[in-house]
């Protein structure tokens, strides 16, 4: 019977953790006292197992459980609640990483596309980092979103994507935003050769997600935004059958306990997300360079056959901060950029030397 | 324009705090620097707005934002977007509660059968509280929890459970499971007159949800569960238009920079939730008492129109704890008890013990 591994760090006393371990292991798979269960196979094969305790600074263990991946049906949203479900309501218990057999790997699906396929869907040929932008404010009408995107299309970005914000609003309502956008893009494709992919926001229920997936599919749009940790990463995993790739937005990510380079790195990787906006460090979020370079390599790290996802650092960036960037992660990286390209007075002029920046920091290495 | 309050608690020194609940805003809205914004309508009636901030503590304060409604769409998980979506990811920033105007309760639709629903679906002619189990363990096949659900419901429990773990695994897929369970159920009713409902775990993308809908309808359910924090609030708000009572469970709600009477309380309250599970006080999980009592406060608290949702708490219940409960909640609550029942040798005894309590409970008051 297959297991993966799931690391936690508990906070406990040297006396407690054997046992605290022990109830971590039942909470997170039959969740309750296993003295009343009489069936041997369940007591062998579904119970977790605590497969290792060590310390882990001041009052802190690292836990390793091995959980049967039965319990998880290889589907997504229940990984996350085998994983984390109970004990997310536990503050002592964060979830560090998790590994899983290669077979497990392939059953969740994994990207689609990966760094190689988003590439190749943006028609570029070399190993240079990706642009992308955001269609922002929320509150614009569909007809200002669709100028700024021609607007950046023209000016060469790769992808052009929903602000997360933008959703099924009155003001710009997802049937007409995504209709008006791409039509603006494909102008602009048309007109300047370029290859710039429009990124949707998707969101909402079973029933407004399957009619949101069919107008972005007739209006031919390239790719689909999600945000996992709001509409479950149940409905990532599904979305990434359908033959589009997938970025992954963070929005509700930072409220658990789970270690940004599992959550982001590797679970929103392993539920099919080709590229995964994180926040990066030196802006308004408050991740450490360290945890940047972790999720970017979790993202992109050899995980059995799952293609590597690319990482998109996002908050704070500027054209001036391209090379430092590109330093930093690499070329595999896409470099988001927002609020700092419509603060420009020229805005096309500022993409286009953001563009340019991104271009020769690609040839620079 | 109509705008709700969302109070965030958030550490600060108090130097920065003005600008922190600024920034605080335009995060929570426009998600850009505002001097690049020349749509005057966006300024005024999107931006979110500081309306007061007071000191809370050491270096810490209260902040309550007017963020637009509009923003929100009426959708759920959208909501959650605006509420909490990029400031999640700032560990120093809380979110405590959410206040909404009257049009937008009823917008985001609430319970629809609430406490009052809830009992005559049980067929509860008092005010009594409703007693609860749930089928466990997982790695059961159906068969054997359907013997179980058959048990506990001739027992004279209110409403039969899945364990939050039972989703659609090898051991007991979904269809097969839902249709013995449900069959055992209505056998027992036929045999004992009582009404037992069932309520089996959902989870999942849309299609997959779309498909346990169907085979819960078909096979004559009662009730439906959902993690809304594993499906998405969006997903539980389409299934409160389903017409079958919804019952939340907390799995990944994490809790820590959500106020739990807001997460569980208000926020499932509100997309649909007629009865919301938290982990109560007392048992494996930490919450204290007092937010125990807030977040059942918050789930019948008289709100707009919307019903009242019944607060279920969970978590080391034991038939001899009823008193305390019902002294603790009042009877307008649920008492979920799952191992104590399982570990008793007469499960069947054990549970009529427990319904006889929880009747007799109903009556003292």
């Amino acid at each position: 019977m297959h297991r993966l591994q799931a690391s936690y760090r508990i906070r406990c006393t040297a006396a407690e953790i054997e046992r605290r371990a022990a109830a971590l292991a039942v909470e997170q798979s039959v969740e309750m006292p296993t003295a009343a269960i009489a069936d041997q196979r369940i007591l062998e094969h579904i119970v977790g197992r605590v497969e290792s305790i060590e310390a882990d600074g001041e009052a802190h263990f690292r836990v390793v459980l091995g959980l049967a991946l039965d319990t998880t049906g290889l589907e997504a949203g229940q990984l996350m609640n085998m994983l984390f479900g109970n004990c997310s309501l536990q503050p002592e218990v964060e979830l560090l990483d998790v590994e899983l057999p290669p077979a497990a790997l392939e059953g969740f699906g994994g990207p689609r596309f990966g760094i190689a396929g988003l590439r190749e869907r943006c028609g570029v040929a070399t190993r240079r980092p990706l642009s992308c932008s955001a269609l922002k404010p929320q509150g614009s009408s569909p007809e200002a979103l669709a100028a700024l995107a021609g607007e950046l299309a023209a000016a060469g970005i790769d992808i052009v994507k929903d602000d997360h914000g933008l959703a099924d609003q009155v003001d710009a309502p997802f049937a007409r935003r995504v209709v008006a956008v791409q039509r603006a893009i494909d102008a602009a494709n048309r007109a300047t050769g370029h290859r710039c992919v429009y990124a949707p926001s998707l969101g909402g229920g079973p029933r407004r997600l399957r009619e949101q997936l069919r107008i972005a599919r007739e209006a031919g749009v390239g790719m689909l935004m999600l945000a996992p940790m709001v509409s479950g990463l149940g409905a990532l995993q599904e979305l990434a059958e359908e033959g589009l790739p997938l970025l992954a937005h963070p929005a509700l990510g930072g409220a658990t306990r789970i270690a940004p380079p599992a959550l982001i790195g590797k679970l929103f990787r392993l539920a099919g997300a080709d590229a995964v906006i994180f926040p990066n460090h030196g802006g308004r979020f408050s991740y450490t360079p360290q945890t940047c370079r972790a999720i970017a390599e979790a993202a992109r790290a050899p995980w059995g056959t799952l293609p590597a996802a690319l990482p998109v650092p996002a908050g704070g960036m500027t054209p001036a901060r391209v090379e430092e960037m590109v330093a930093f992660y690499g070329t595999d990286v896409m470099l988001l950029i927002g609020g700092a390209l419509l603060e420009a007075g020229d805005l096309r002029g500022a993409a286009q030397a953001f563009v340019q920046r991104v271009h020769a920091a690609g040839e620079a290495r």
